[in-house]
C-alpha cells in the first residue's frame, strides 16, 4: 500500500530533508506540504533542490489541513508541535522532528526549554541501547514518535555502548562537536549569515546551556548509566551539513582494551546505519553527507585514561529526517532501510 | 638601526607569514629568502600575496647563505633545523619555527618525533606563565628562540592561568581543536586536498598521538602543574587559517567562581595580545585572522564540574610567525608590538 | 538480468562517483574495481563514503582483469584509456569517462591534448540537440560511449537550443564557470591544496587554452552552428562539487524574446534531467548536488544584446558519472532514469 | 596633525572595514562611531575583531553627532546618505561609501536605484583613467568623495586602460564576477544565510539589472569609451570576501598583442595598488585579502577575438574602505599609502 503523508514546516531545512527522503520512498505519497508564513507559495521557491516536488504548493499549517493523512511529520520550531497533538488524534502515525515530545522529565524541560511540558513519545533512534536491548523494539507499531535532536543522538550513539557495558565512567563526559549551520534552521539571525560563518569557527551555548544536554543524559541513563555528567560544547564550522562529535569519557577501572572495543562491536556489529570503523580509522562528515549513516571511530588513550569516540553524522539526514523515516519504516513494518542510503555523497 | 634578516623555508606557509609580518616591520630589512627545492625561482611565484617582496629570488637553504645576517628565521620541516645550528653560531639571533628546539625532554622527543634530540631554546610565548612570572622575561636578550607549536601554545595559554592558580586539576584535561589545514603546511598529501577538506570535518591524530601533547605538558608543568594528563583531538575544518581550541579541566575542590575567573584576569589583564573576553562571550577565529591576538572565553560549568576555556588563535600568526616576531621584538629590545596587529581581518 | 561491471580508476573522484551511482542501481553488480597504483588495498580506504562497498579490494588496472564483464567503465587520466580499447574488444559495453574518445577532429586533439588520437565513440549527453534530434537516439544500443567533459557538457547543453534554433550567434560566445576542485581529480598539485582553495577564487586556463573548448565547439557544431568562437574561463571556487556556468551569446538579429525562450522550452520541456527554470529564476549548484540534473536559467539582456544562460551541474554526477550511467541505461534499453536522482542534496 | 573622524554605519561590514583601516592609520583619531538601530551598544559587540576599539560605544546616526569632526565617513544603505549632506556642510571632508553620490546621470539613478537624485561627488578611484589622466588628480583637495561600488571599480579598473587606448571595443563587454557575500552587507536575507552559501555558487541580478552597471558605463565613458554595452553577472561563492572579475571585450581591429599589453602596462606600471601581473599569470582573491591591492591578469585570445582581463580585489578593502581611505589620504595631502597594505593575508 501507499501511505499518504503531510509534512509541516516544509519550507525549512528539516522539513526539506524529510521531503527529499520521502520523495525517494516507494511506499509514500507526499500529499500535503504546509508552512505557516509561506502558505500559498510554491514549495519549489523554498526548496529549489526538490525538483520532483515542484508541483506542490505550501498550505497553512492547521490541524484541519494536517489531519486526514496516514502519516504527519511535524518539523516546527520547538514548542509549536504540542498544539497539534490533540487535533491529530485520528492520524495513525505522527512523527515530531521538534523537541516537544523528547524529554521524559518535566523538570529538565522547564530548565532547558520552558513553557508547557508535553508527554514523551517513542524516541526515534532505533540503534540506541535501552535496558540491554535496542530502541528499535519500542518503535515497532509506534504511533507517536519523537525524532531525536541531531547533536543529542550523535553523542548518545557514541557513548551508549560504553555506558551499557560499564567500560566507561559516564560521570565525566566531555563532548565537543563541530557542526554545520543548517542544524540551526533557516533562521534570520546575524550569527548565521554566511559572512559570519565562512572561514571561521564559532562556539555557542558554551558552559552547559545547550538544550540537547538533558536529552543525552536521558538516553545514557536509558542505556544503564547513573549520575551522568556532561561538558558539551558545539562549534559552528563552515560546512552546510554535518556533525563531527568528539566525545571522551574516563576508562572504567580494570577494563581491558579488548573489553572496551567489544562494547561497541557488540552494540553495532549487526547494524546497517551505525557502523564502527576499524581500529585507527576515524570518520569525516563528508562520508555520511546525505546518508542515514553514523560512523564511529574509537580510540583508547591510556595516557589520558580516556576513551575517545569520534562520530560523524549528517545532522539533517541521520540526525533528523533520516531518523524520522527510519523510525517510520519500523513503525509501519516496512523494510527498515527503505528510502535511505548508506553511502555518503563525497567528495 | 635596521636588522638584516634571512628567512628559510620561504616558499611554505609559515615562512610566508613570517615574511608578511616582517615586510610591515619598520626595523627589518628582508635580505635573503631561501627554499631548498625551489631555489632560483622568484619568491612571488610561491607567495603571490607578498606583492611588496616581488623583487626577491629564492636561494638554496645552506648555512653559508643564511649566515651573515643579524637574524635568521628557520621555517623548515621538523628535524631539519638542527643541522644549521652549529653553522649559524655567529648569527646574533636565530628563531626556529620548527619543533627541533622546543622540548626539554629527550624522552618526549624520542617518543613523539624521533631522531636526533636538540637542546631546547628559549620558548617563544611571551605571555605564558612560568614559575609565577611571564616567559617574556626569559626572552629579553635571548639569542636562540624556539617559536611554539600553534596548537600547543593555544592550549597552553588557555589553561596556564588556571594551573598556576591551582583552580583547575591538570590531571584530566580534554582539548578538542577545530583547526584549518594551513597548520599542516604546504604538503602534497591526499588528505590536504581541497576536495577532502571542503564541506567536511576531519579528525586526525586521535587518541593521544599528536606531537604537540608533550609541548603542552611541558608548558603547563612550567606554569606549576604536576602529573599533567591531556586528551587532545584536533579536527580539520574548512577554513584556511585558525585554531579554535575548546579545553576543559575539572574544577579544583573548594574554589569559587570568582577565584577561577580571577586566575585568568590576573594573568592576562595587562596583556595586549592575549585577552580574556567578558563573561558569556566567546571568540571566533575570524576575530583574530591575520592578527597576533589570542582571544579567550571562559565558562564555569558546575553541573559538569569543569572549567571550559575556548581560545581563538590564527595558527600562522600568533600561533607561529606572530609569536616569532613578537619574541624577536622582545629579544632585540624593540617595542613588543612593532609590526604586529591586534585587530583581525573580518568578516 | 543483472549486468556485471568493472570500474577502473576506482580510487579517484570520477571512479568513486560512478561506484556511488552503480551501488544504487538495481540492475548492476559491481564485481571488480581497479586502480593501478593502489592495487591490493581496500576500496574503502580510498572511498570512505562508499560504505556499502567496503568488501571490495582494488585490483590492478589490466586488460585481463577488466575483460570478462558485461560493462567496463574507464575512469582514467586522459590519454590512458586508449591502450585498453583493443584488449576490451569482447566487452559488450565500454564507457570511457576520460577524453580519449570524445573528439572527432584529430587536429583539435593534437592542439589541445596531443599524443595518439583515438576514434570517437558515441557521445554520452542524451539531451544534446544533434541535427534537430537528440543524442539519445544515437545512444540506443551503443557499445562504446564517451562520457562528456563536465564543463563541456554544461556549456553545450546551455547553448545548443539557441544555436539549433538560430536565435543566438555562436560566433562570439563568452562562458565563465565557477567550478569546484573535484573536477580536477585527486591530483597532488599545490594549487589544489585546501589552503589554496579555501576562501578564494582562482582562475585557470585563461585565454583559450582549456581542453574542453574543442569539445564544446564540436557539440555546438552538431547542434547546427557554424564558425563557433568561444571565450572560456573557468574559476576554481571553494565548493567541493559543482559547476555554475554563465554563458552569453549575441542575440541573432530580428528574433523576439518569445522566440528565444521557446528555443530552450522546446528543447528541454520534456526532459527529466535538463530543466529550464521559469523566467527570472536561476539555479544554484546546491540544487543539483549529487543529482543527475542540469538546471538552466535564461535571461535576455537587450541592453547588452546578449542572451545569458546560467546552468548548474554537479560536475561528478550529471557532468561525468551521471551522464555515464544515464547513457548506459539508454544503451542497454533500461529505464533511462534508473539509479539516478532528480533532487539535489541541499542545503 | 591628527584628524578627528566619525564613522556612521559602524556596525556593518563596510563601516567595520573603514574602522579597521583607520585604526592602523597614524594620522587619524576615531572619535565617534554611530549605528542607528544599535545605538547605545558597545562597538565590540558588533565588530568583535576590532579589539583595539573596544572602548567605543555606538551612538545614534544623527547629523548633530556626526558634525564637528574633521572627517565623516558615511557607510549607510543606499539612499540614506543624502539626508545628511546639508547638515554636514561644515565638515571639511565627507566620504560616502554608499551609492548616493556616485552617478552623474539622474536618468541612470532613476532606472537602477530610484528615489531622490543627489549631486555627484568626486569619484574615489585614484588609479582610474579619466580623459587621459588619473582620477587621483581630481581627488587632491577634494572635500566630498564618493567611494566606488566594489564590483564597479573592479570592472572599471580592469577595462579602462584598453578603452582609453582604443585597443578594445567597449560595445560588447561581458563581465562575470565571483563575489563573496560580505559585499551584500550584514543583511538578514534568507539567501545570505550560511546554509545557502556554503558549498554552492549562486548567481543574482542576472540579465542586466545590477546597480553597478551604470557606474561602470560612466567610468568607462570617462576613460574615453562611447556606446558602452555590458553584460554583467555576479555569482555569489563561498568566500567571505573577494571579487574575482573576469571581463572580456572584443579586440579592436588591427591592434597587435604588444599594443594591447602596453595599454595596461602604461596605465598601471607606476601604481602601487593596481598591478598588472606578468604574462600568463592571473590573480586569486586570496592574494589581496585585507589589502588595498587590485591585481590584474591579462590574456589575449585571438581565437575568440577577445581580450580577457581577470582582476582580484577585496570588496571591503580596495573595493570600498581601502578606496575611501586612499582617497582620504590624497584629499588631505597625506602620503597616499598611509595605513594601507599591499600584501594580502594568505593562505
Amino acid at each position: 500500500m501507499t501511505y499518504s503523508v503531510a509534512v509541516s514546516g516544509a519550507s525549512g531545512y528539516a522539513g526539506g530533508e524529510i521531503l527529499r527522503l520521502l520523495a525517494a520512498h516507494p511506499d509514500i505519497e507526499i500529499r500535503t506540504v504546509t508552512a505557516h508564513s509561506n502558505a500559498g507559495q510554491p514549495l519549489i521557491d523554498h526548496q529549489p533542490h526538490l525538483r520532483s516536488l515542484r508541483h506542490l504548493t505550501l498550505q497553512d499549517t492547521t490541524p484541519e489541513i494536517l489531519a486526514g493523512h496516514d502519516i504527519v511529520f511535524l518539523a516546527l520550531p520547538h514548542g509549536q508541535s504540542g498544539q497539534y497533538t490533540d487535533a491529530l488524534g485520528a492520524v495513525p502515525l505522527v512523527i515530531d522532528a521538534g523537541a516537544d515530545h523528547r524529554l521524559t522529565s518535566d523538570q529538565a524541560w522547564e530548565q532547558f526549554y520552558g513553557g508547557h511540558f508535553h508527554e514523551p513519545w517513542t524516541y526515534g533512534v532505533p540503534e540506541l541501547l535501552v535496558g540491554g536491548r535496542k530502541q528499535r523494539e519500542h518503535l515497532v507499531g509506534a504511533t507517536r514518535i519523537a525524532a531525536p535532536g541531531c547533536n543529542a543522538s550523535t553523542v548518545s550513539l557514541s557513548l551508549a555502548p560504553g555506558v551499557a557495558a560499564g567500560v566507561i565512567d559516564p560521570g565525566d563526559i566531555v563532548s565537543v562537536l563541530a557542526v554545520g549551520p543548517s542544524g540551526a534552521g533557516k533562521s534570520l539571525k546575524p550569527n548565521l549569515l554566511a559572512s559570519e560563518i565562512l572561514g571561521t569557527a564559532n562556539p555557542y551555548a558554551v558552559g552547559g546551556t545547550h538544550r540537547h544536554i538533558p536529552e543525552i543524559q536521558q538516553a545514557l541513563a536509558g542505556a544503564g548509566g547513573t549520575d551522568i555528567r556532561l561538558s558539551f560544547t558545539p562549534v559552528l564550522v563552515p560546512m552546510s551539513r554535518g556533525i563531527l562529535a568528539t566525545s571522551t569519557a574516563p576508562i572504567a577501572p580494570g577494563v581491558t582494551d579488548a573489553q572496551i572495543r567489544a562494547a561497541w562491536e557488540d552494540a553495532y556489529g549487526d547494524e546497517t546505519f551505525v557502523q564502527l570503523l576499524p581500529e585507527g580509522h576515524f570518520p569525516r562528515t563528508a562520508d555520511v553527507l546525505g546518508a542515514n549513516t553514523a560512523l564511529i571511530g574509537l580510540a583508547i588513550d591510556r595516557n589520558a585514561n580516556r576513551v575517545v569516540v569520534v562520530t560523524a553524522v549528517d545532522n539533517l539526514a541521520k540526525g533528523t529526517a533520516g531518523a524520522a523515516v527510519q523510525s517510520m519504516n519500523i513503525a509501519l513494518g516496512l523494510e527498515e532501510t527503505t528510502g535511505l542510503t548508506v553511502n555518503g555523497v563525497a567528495p
